[in-house]
């Protein structure tokens, strides 16, 4: 296989493994799982959802919206507070697909009223500790201001609560997982039960980060889950506890262009503009920015060195650690596959992605600077 | 003006102010400044470098050379080390193109000779101390071995030595570039004169980021500086002293999505995918994203609020700290332009460019999750 410049490859076995994985688990539990598509955005892993039954999903913002209605879904939520100069956007969208909109501020209703020609579904969002966006458990009054403001919209129904409880992120580890995930369904239960209390409506309840979704297994109350990253996985995830090291779906393969036995380097083409600046600490409290594995063709998937990690990025260069010996193995023009710390930027910083074998899985993915697909040869 | 999405906006006074002066100074220091392109990657901004008199460019990939060759430059350095599966790429290219390409591996010219077929000007790539790329000075019998092996390739001309000092930016202040600068100066003309003195050619020397270009003045021996980012700065360069705050020439437009007053806040539409996971520490140790400003028609280009910050992004959200008073007056749909940390990874993640007045600048940018146009209104 000829790969000439940094290629997201996807094992398509893992990715599917990992979503069948995901929709055994919430269908045993009867909740509806709504996967986030911001991790992969691509159409054909859209589609490898499709065939294990998912009609609904996750996107966070309205172009994201765009690519998967124009490829079919109908059932579309966006994660992302409104932002009313959008609505003339969403107008143009068909009749017969059923949009979910996030809201958390009644200025936004009253700027997006005017404009609203087509029917949309509400959710309040409520913020159980993230401190990102949505009303907070206590703001009794904001809570209900908001939903009578809604109620008052022709076009507008309101339908439930979301939460995305990203602190499990900072949990470090699955106890601390489980003990945000509980708290942060409890604050969920407690507002839904309130607000009946108060006179309002019956509403439903959204939660559901990779994380949670993951370690956890208590959901009850829970209408639908929104996890995401879960598709593909990453260091990240690992680290926290989400997933096993070969659940990782997903390696950014770069060509070698250094090779620093001194220093027991090599450095590759594969740098901020394509894995992002997102890092993690590693054991020694320095930052890295992957694990790094051999890609070749007899082997192409091996688990990762051993002690070897992406140590710095700049915009085009990655600095890779191996080992002295090892690093004297490899030349300009070889090839290593890093395995990200964070997916979902990394897929998104791609335009193209190939399986294990060269084969295109996907050629429109939006985004970074590399603008043009290989050819891929065995 | 109507802004819906996360757009990039650039002041052409203060970048093509921030090019004349650059292009003053090393026209009075009788160097060549032949500028890095990777920052800004546009055609347009390429062309205002173009009237100021700039002939010959630096860029960090081939694919971003192909893009500046489309667009009639002919003197190109891809500053990245020479990955010998691109050759064949390389020799589509127009004959009148004179093409610089980095080396430093043997390996690298044998995999190259059998598939070059073009001219190329080629330079080795000496490491000052940034380790990333590059020979070591001490490493004489390698950099003999080096030129030896250019010299017998017909169509490998060897020109010069080439370092990034990229330590400069670990300086933290205008003596530590300094001291960084000289001491890495001496070491190339130490080596250039070593060669010499060895029996081998006489040669260039290419030298040059942002914070030296920017705040040093002795070039004595060099040919040609390849600083790039100074056409826009941003927070990194003002904070390491290359530059004054009024000198950072682009700023990322954000919607505001969420207005959280009992915590000083507000949340933007503008994240990881639009402005990078690029940040540094603030004077309170903690990581801060960008500064952030007002944005309206009547001065379209303030200077920030002071105590104002991007205290957190995830991949479409930015938590941006105001203040009490100041976060309860924006509302969901008005604007905040925040000044990046990172100009280089903003631009690049960004499809096109607006000027302070809403007109296009630039509509072909490489990156981002963001695929379609504006259509600016004032």
């Amino acid at each position: 296989m000829l790969i000439t410049r940094p290629t997201l490859m996807v094992n398509p076995q893992v990715a599917r493994r990992n979503i069948r994985a995901m929709m055994e688990k919430f269908s045993r539990l009867k909740v509806r799982l709504r996967p986030h598509f911001k991790t992969h955005q691509s159409l054909e892993v859209g589609r490898w959802f499709k065939k294990e039954g998912v009609r609904a999903i996750t996107v966070s913002s309205v172009e994201m919206a765009a690519r998967f209605i124009a490829d079919g879904w109908r059932d579309v939520l966006i994660a992302l507070p409104m932002n009313p100069n959008e609505i003339p956007v969403i107008n143009t969208w068909p009749d017969d697909l059923v949009l979910h909109l996030l809201v958390d501020h009644v200025a936004a209703v009253d700027r997006a009223a005017g404009l609203l020609k087509r029917p949309v579904e509400m959710w309040l969002k409520i913020d159980t500790g993230a401190r990102r966006c949505g009303l907070v458990p206590g703001e009794s009054k904001a809570v209900m201001d908001l939903i009578r403001r809604i109620e008052r919209q022709p076009r507008m129904r309101l339908r439930g609560l979301l939460t995305h409880a990203g602190h499990t992120y900072a949990a470090g580890k699955p106890s601390g997982i489980r003990r945000c995930h509980r708290d942060s369904l409890a604050q969920m239960v407690a507002v839904k039960k309130w607000i009946r209390d108060a006179g309002g409506p019956e509403l439903e309840i959204s939660i559901g980060d990779t994380p949670a979704c993951s370690v956890c297994n208590g959901f009850l109350g829970v209408s639908e889950v929104r996890c995401g990253n879960f598709v593909f996985y990453d260091i990240m995830q690992y680290r926290l506890g989400s997933c096993r090291l070969r659940d990782v779906a997903v390696r950014l393969i770069c060509p070698v262009i250094g090779s620093y036995p001194q220093r027991g380097e090599v450095v590759v083409h594969g740098g901020k503009v394509h894995l992002s600046a997102e890092n993690i600490s590693g054991d020694d409290g320095k930052p890295f920015y992957g694990l790094v594995a051999a890609c070749h063709a007899d082997d192409p998937w091996p688990a990762p060195f051993p002690r070897a990690s992406v140590r710095s990025l700049s915009q085009e260069h990655g600095v890779v650690y191996l080992g002295g010996k090892r690093a004297a193995r490899f030349l300009p023009g070889d090839l290593l596959a890093v395995v990200p710390v964070h997916s979902c930027l990394t897929a998104d910083l791609s335009t193209h992605m190939i399986d294990p074998r060269g084969r295109l899985v996907e050629s429109t993915l939006p985004g970074g600077s590399d603008c043009h697909c290989v050819s891929p040869r065995n």
